[in-house]
């Protein structure tokens, strides 16, 4: 494949530019066909870089690009869209906007992020709303999870919108000829679950050549890894996430509750340390850090506000893929194929 | 505190009276003044309780009464509300109807006990629909969620009805003067939601004094303790519950396969086995058994279709605080205090 070139908000996030930088060189070394754009404060940007010893690291393919504001993570989406087009958040998504780029990441204000990157990029004709997907840990590998936050309120075109732009992904992310598709319900028979849902059901049926649909599935099948995607409404997605993220730092709490409770505790947990710190690894949601914002004309990734600079490698390396694949493109091409829309590359 | 009578729906469940039969005579055994009903196949029921030696388990306090009828786990409500009359969940219902019993616990289907529980029981005056609570584990106790599945479209009244029932189980229940209500949004800001939860929102606002509303909580605040009740619709509750029992599974399958992947694995297994039982105990569905349906004039409690005797038992306990609070008469008391609704005892 040919040079990627990805804009990176060096600003946002947690941390900014002491993640953002030190990822973006990781993901550098990495990526020999990788260029980056980091955008933001320069003077900060060049602070950051110069804690890096310049030999080892491959600054040919890095890039600044001035941004004097920034978005602040509890800004209101409508705020940060009218009042700061000079941020590093909307800068990135312009530099993907005009064709710079082949995608950007941002670890900055979610809301924000989608608002601006809808405003500028727009959404992909014949698809009335972006989502939000996450690949999430199963007992089969991962399972990607849509919408996670976007829509709280979903039609059943929505959710079909969804399961179409989730079943292109898995096949070029994944390289899965013909990925599964689950409806997220709260039961498998067909007269269970909401309006939309059920509508969404028979919308999916009707097309079973298109889409590998398996039918619905429920809370667990999530982690069971029944489908390669599993769609929902934002709401019902982002609660699920929220729930698990809760869970396990339930479980992790009460695992040292235990080890420290009992006399032979600590020899234990001496022990069983090395095997739980890969289990804990292996359900690190950083580990998947990078959450795709699919439906729109162009690739945007949001990384986890608070993402290490391993995570946020991973979440560049998300929209490596995403960029290299052109999926956008791709949703173009199979919504242009499924209800005749005629329409130029994006 | 005077005797309670409960009836048991002795054929429900994927176990039937192997279940239900020592799980009350355990039941009688642990409780003095608890008097059990076994409501299914005479025959049945007599050979199950032949198993078990007559003079240690108190019969005295036990009888049966025969349905010759049972609901199938897949059966439709419709169906199982129409046809079945003499179906042993049916007649455990009636026997509360008529005031015989204070309580009824089944393992059975889920949508059959819920419609024949409405139709017989009705629901209470000022309740337009009865919620599923359950509850579950969290770092500071427990909590109580509803709801988990009845309802999969809530409206904000539905909620706000919903906010009034679980403050008062967890008043009654867990002896909390003043218990924390949350609702369950996707964030916590005031513009983010759905409507019926904004509009939920407001209606809680606007009578602080008679519950103690937190505000908008999330998903990962159900394990974190952030309330002592967290509401929700049926739709929202029911995922969240089934993700939680897959994501439980998926851990303990991970965890047995870090521990077989090193050499020290089967060491570090044995060194830390008591303590991971202890944890799984904890986290156990089981050892919650038991989801109330509230709303309803009698109290109705479901058990997990596959719950073991303990856990069946645990249901048990769960209907006779129940009845032994009269938690509906303190429903329909709290309801006319807040609407002015006059009506009689239930």
């Amino acid at each position: 494949m040919g040079a990627v070139s990805i804009a990176l908000d060096a600003m946002g996030g947690d941390h900014g530019p002491s993640v953002v930088v030190p990822a973006a060189l990781d993901a550098l070394k990495a990526y020999p066909n990788l260029k980056l754009v980091l955008v933001g404060d320069k003077a900060e940007i060049q602070n950051e870089l110069s804690k890096f010893n310049h030999t080892k690291t491959p600054r040919e393919r890095l890039q600044i690009q001035e941004a004097k504001e920034m978005v602040e993570m509890d800004e209101p989406p409508a705020m940060a869209l009218r009042k700061k087009r000079d941020s590093s958040m909307r800068v990135a998504i312009d530099l993907v906007k005009s064709g710079e780029c082949g995608a950007c990441v941002s670890a900055g204000n979610t809301g924000a992020l989608m608002a601006i990157a809808r405003f500028v990029l727009k959404t992909l004709p014949g698809i009335d709303r972006p989502a939000i997907v996450y690949s999430l840990p199963s007992l089969k590998g991962h399972v990607h999870v849509l919408d996670l936050g976007a829509n709280v309120d979903c039609t059943a075109e929505h959710l079909f919108q969804f399961a179409l732009m989730g079943s292109i992904l898995a096949t070029e992310v994944d390289n899965l000829p013909n990925p599964s598709v689950g409806l997220l319900n709260v039961g498998r028979e067909a007269i269970k679950g909401s309006e939309p849902v059920k509508r969404a059901a028979e919308l999916l049926t009707d097309m079973p050549d298109k889409i590998n649909y398996i039918g619905f599935v429920e809370g667990d099948d999530i982690y069971k890894g029944t489908a390669n995607v599993i769609v929902c409404d934002g709401f019902v997605g982002n609660v699920a996430l929220k729930t698990s993220e809760g869970l396990i730092k339930m479980i992790v709490h009460m695992a040292k509750e235990e080890f420290k409770k009992h006399w032979y505790g600590k020899l234990a947990a001496l022990a069983a340390a090395p095997v739980l710190k890969n289990l804990v690894k292996r359900l690190d949601p950083n580990r998947h850090n990078g959450a795709s914002f699919l439906g729109l004309r162009g690739v945007v990734i949001k990384s986890h506000g608070n993402a290490s600079i391993k995570a946020f490698s991973h979440a560049i390396q998300v929209a490596m893929i995403e960029a290299e694949k052109n999926i956008p493109d791709k949703i173009r091409l199979k919504i242009a194929e499924r209800f005749g829309i005629v329409n130029h590359e994006v």
